[in-house]
């Protein structure tokens, strides 16, 4: 049993996480949660936030001189701006005229920030939030919708991450295969463990030279047109041991809770398993993974279509999953909207300067990848510490007969 | 708190479903189960095993007199043909005797049910399910995988759709918008509630004329070619309340549970909200629905890209969701694979006649929607009787400001 | 991650259950249950209506050839006085007139039976059911809220006892120790894994024999003074491994979990996890099991005050729980009620011919226990087969360091 | 649906909770929080740790200008010791000479608290905390298995509190009743919400003034003989609208939701509804509550011997559980053990001087309780605003006939 809650203000204090049910022993560090989020902060088309944002991350529970101690882990990622928003976000109450005032640094945005925020963007959280909610003010819905909460599950799916490759020597990889109308070819070969370095190094996070120039010319195109991109992004997960999911109820198949969790990333509107959509058009006969013994004698298939996933369950191949990102939602081009205050049409307030971002949004996809299998592996395994779990995972894939490997 | 479980296997003498938290007084009798398992077993290209599987349901728990009770649902589907499996797939220890012969009818099937399966299928769980199982036949597998599964869901889902119509006016649609490569046009008119009758009666329950007939060429095309066809369906739910799901954390976004609901279902590899993965191709400022007052002063869109969800929640527009399956893995054309008593490639033994089971998805996939809808409506309204539900709806929707409506 | 739904009502046509994550290759037999549901049935001070309630149980899903298949487990009790109830209790709608009559018995229960009740009896759900469900008729209520309903979790708890035992030789034991004013001495013997056939002889299900006489002689007094009587059982579990549960999170604790488990039992108003209250009277100095080595070299305790858990986990001795259940709500000598129909004062129905249920309650007890150790276990553990999950509690055994055995 | 999760150790840089599920619009502040902590660190006989641990709070998310927003609510409680502590529980690595030294102090608890902690406490979770983490230092498992958590649970339980009094007027009171072997008299008046500030300032938070005296005189006499003690806690909730929980399925009654959750508590031995265990030894005539109709015409019973709870639903009456603290298993008197890095029979450490912890139980027995009742309010009521819960309450209550009230 994996579980996690993440809470936090996307301009409050700090965001946080806490991840229940690590076993003991994982090797971790603060150095390694840093990284992570410096991965989620890269990607061509990204604004100004992206740089100031230093994520002031501390490992609060659940880890001691490196390594898990079997309790809940929990981690803050302090907001370095703070200071400038701590009437705005005081938890406490505030007088209204702390409020009024502009901080007399004649930025206009000081202002803005101290004002009830009636004016919903669409595509976002905004007006149903507040309808929700009871709230005569964005401000809490945008506040608590905003994708900075990735960051919390970047953290916590380090951790799921550390927790895969120590247990059971699996390695993640996450890049992009689309920007706008811009695709990689379907043929192009996949990253591997070994190519993250790569991936990191490329501005879009693409792995195929061609498509990533394309992709960054589109995303000037964009700009220049005061518009934003989406696009595609796929995970992979190598060496997940088979059998890890089930088809014996819903609820426990392994593409049903990856599918949930990519959908549940902000902005996210598709989701594939494998060859996804493209395999609804296939016949039968080209659409599945038949079951070949490959030169060393190993069970093999000469495809893999099924995305490493067969009856809810990782079959041995490689996991690939796939998520479409919507193209983000505050245009420079102003959307139609109405000011809720007054009733009145308007256009949306336009707050943010990314075109695209798609390459954070690989990152915060794998990080869900992550937290999903480490969770059903651990169903599957169970242990309390590291060597427990991998001793499991060993006893069982020992024991499965010649004839089924 | 609406959950869920289900039980049984294909052959057994019954699957069956219990469906815990469902308010008191909701409307639903036998043959409202009945006659959702019947809109199950529609559509063209199904097998011959469609016409003898009449399903046997009783309410076991739950409901008297017609109405619920508070208590959990419970609902049996018999196995009209159990007879000719009592033996195979007796819970209880059989003489080995018994399951040697082949009761005497000549019909080579009969004693091959009764043999261990032990060719594993390509795209089934067949080899996967036995090493995790620790099983060296592959019928306790396929048993369960199987399809057959999805007449609980159906039969729960139709609890859940009287549930929604009764305390909220919820009515939800499901139809089929491609098949193999023939596709429904994208600016075809999307059916409505009236609409259901006339979907039921089309062969691949599509409401584009034109393409319903391209549909079944195509699976006769690949009926003639020894071949199998998937397809892609579409949900539409109308009349649910803005502001069912949330954004206030991961996983109590409407969409992300939708997503996992989907892809839960047999054979289904890719699913979208809205216009999905076509929204990442496209730009930002045509990629949202802009808010507007329409001529009868309340709130409206022009567009509904985001298929009636934004920020994890609905936004008061026709939720609308797709999900891709796979054609049929039981292909006429055998797949490779190996016997894992032996370890000698062979071919995957043919059981199934179907060609193309879409429209039976389109139902399940229904089915899935109003669960997941009844669940999160559940959380955000509570209610023991369907009086307090439908009171606490109406009293939400009466306190939301003019404005935002 | 194991689950379980129950379903069904006291006098519909059957009660059942789905017990979902059990691991495949448990050996259990549609005898095994039908055994552990005549032990609910045992008991001096029972009504006659345990005679005729020859359980008819049908294993309908997730067992075949006698050991289950890794899918959910269902398990169907079947009414056998249903005939006589079939109209009243009917899941479809009836004709008013069919509930008029009175079966042309001449028996006036037969009348009773058909009728609205609305004279709540104290000490039971009536009244409360009635109102939170939106009910004019507490029959649903009762129902539902009747201990016919734990006939169902000692047919799940008799599978999760199956795995306990196959998967790490854990037994377990259910007995009396207290009825009405009548306690077994503090300092009695314990049964032991071999007495059970003993306990399931005694009348009260008490190991002590001359407080078994007391008990009895208890329970006929207050037969003849017309009222009824409750108790406490103990439940003990023999051979958990060391380490089931956890300190690291409110919901990990073991005891915690029975505890829940326990109260959640019909009747039951009090827990203890070893000494409980007694230990609340005493100093800490004689309040804890001292950690010594005993003459095999082994860790050991000369004292169990703890009832086998420390930290929320097992320590590796015995496991010992007690549930304190209250006398029988339903008095020959009526209670002080009102119809609720009318608003006047009334007596309560008296329905029931049960002086005490102490011994089905601890059968009952047994059976939570059973479930919930399970639970915990498999959590630890993992495993998808018996063999697996026997394997990594025998690999984690192995493991613990001399000086901590 | 109300969840929570804490994390953190007791001499980490903060233990900290997150509760998913408040809606928005619940009043609290820092203030508010920091009381509630203030409380657990009263009562007589508690230790010189008390005094310096100065909880610092910080809201770190859900809570804006006094108000919840319908987020998760973050709560930190910093460590205000942390630096002498900083090396011991530093989350990363920390060079193996850090730890030998002493800090110079001259204090040899210097070193004490750097060493590996080998000789495990009877009745804590050291021993088998190391076994099953696979740790051969108790460092870690004391660190999180201390009552420093219950911090967290007191302060994510006074949000609950605040949202059952805003939502449905509910107010809870906490009183001790028992002192080792002192009780107080089962006749003492119960104190209601306006005594709070009187138990408050009561040095073992009993109401009964005489017993008070004779409890605190056991605490000096039990502090004299190097002893500890425990004791019984009672928790009332004044309010609570009939109807919370149900007997409709195990898992959702209240009263074993309170149980697990009373149990959960470190140190928690035995627990009660109402009269819980005298329950057991009454006649059925005199264990259960009488409907009448009082002299304002509204339903009432004469007697409270169910806690408030029937069939696992609030009844309208005072809602009462008991829990049975344990004496501090942390003995001055050392307890026999072994050193498991010798396998030598030893004594336990002794780093702790409270004598007795019964009044802060009480405290942390509320806030369990406080987050029960509002987890099974909200899923009786939903509701995503404050406005929202106290509106569907209120029409609940004012569509209960009124012959049921």
């Amino acid at each position: 049993m994996l579980r996690w809650l993440t809470s936090g203000e996307s301009h409050g204090p700090a965001v946080l996480g806490i991840l229940e049910g690590v076993p003991a022993g994982v090797e971790i560090t603060t150095d390694d949660i840093a990284d992570a989020l410096a991965r989620r902060r890269l990607g061509y088309g990204r604004g100004s936030r992206m740089k100031f944002e230093q994520d002031a991350v501390r490992l609060l529970g659940g880890v001691r001189h490196g390594s898990t101690m079997g309790g809940p882990v929990a981690i803050e990622i302090g907001n370095t701006e703070w200071p400038k928003w701590e009437q705005v976000m005081s938890a406490d109450p505030v007088e209204a005229s702390v409020l009024d005032v502009d901080a007399g640094t004649g930025d206009t945005r000081e202002q803005a920030r101290n004002k009830p925020l009636t004016r919903p963007r669409p595509g976002h959280a905004d007006l149903i939030g507040m309808a929700k909610y009871h709230l005569d003010d964005a401000r809490p819905v945008l506040e608590r919708a905003s994708a900075r909460e990735t960051a919390t599950r970047v953290a916590l799916g380090r951790v799921a991450a550390a927790l895969l490759e120590q247990a059971a020597g699996i390695r993640l990889v996450s890049h992009v295969v689309q920007v706008g109308p811009v695709q990689a070819p379907d043929d192009a070969p996949a990253p591997g463990p070994d190519d993250v370095g790569a991936l990191d190094a490329d501005p879009v996070r693409c792995f195929h030279a061609d498509s990533s120039e394309r992709m960054v010319a589109e995303i000037d195109d964009a700009k220049k047109a005061g518009d934003t991109l989406g696009g595609v992004v796929e995970v992979l997960a190598y060496g997940v041991p088979p059998g890890v999911g089930s088809y014996v109820h819903a609820d426990r198949r392994l593409d049903a809770r990856l599918a949930g969790a990519l959908m549940s990333i902000q902005a996210i509107k598709g989701v594939e398993v494998g060859d996804g959509f493209r395999t609804a058009a296939r016949r039968g006969s080209v659409a599945h993974d038949e079951i070949v013994r490959d030169d060393s004698g190993r069970l093999s298939r000469q495809t893999n279509r099924a995305g490493g996933v067969e009856g809810g369950m990782t079959n041995g191949q490689v996991l690939r999953v796939r998520a479409a990102l919507k193209p983000i939602s505050t245009v420079p081009r102003a959307l139609a909207t109405v000011d809720v205050a007054t009733g009145e049409a308007t256009t949306a307030l336009h707050q943010r300067s990314d075109v695209c971002a798609i390459a954070p949004a690989a990152v915060v996809a794998e990080a869900m990848v992550a937290l999903v299998v480490a969770e059903t592996l651990l169903e599957k395994f169970g242990g309390d510490s590291i060597t427990e779990t991998a001793r499991n995972v060993r006893g069982y894939l020992d024991a499965i007969p010649e004839t089924m490997r």
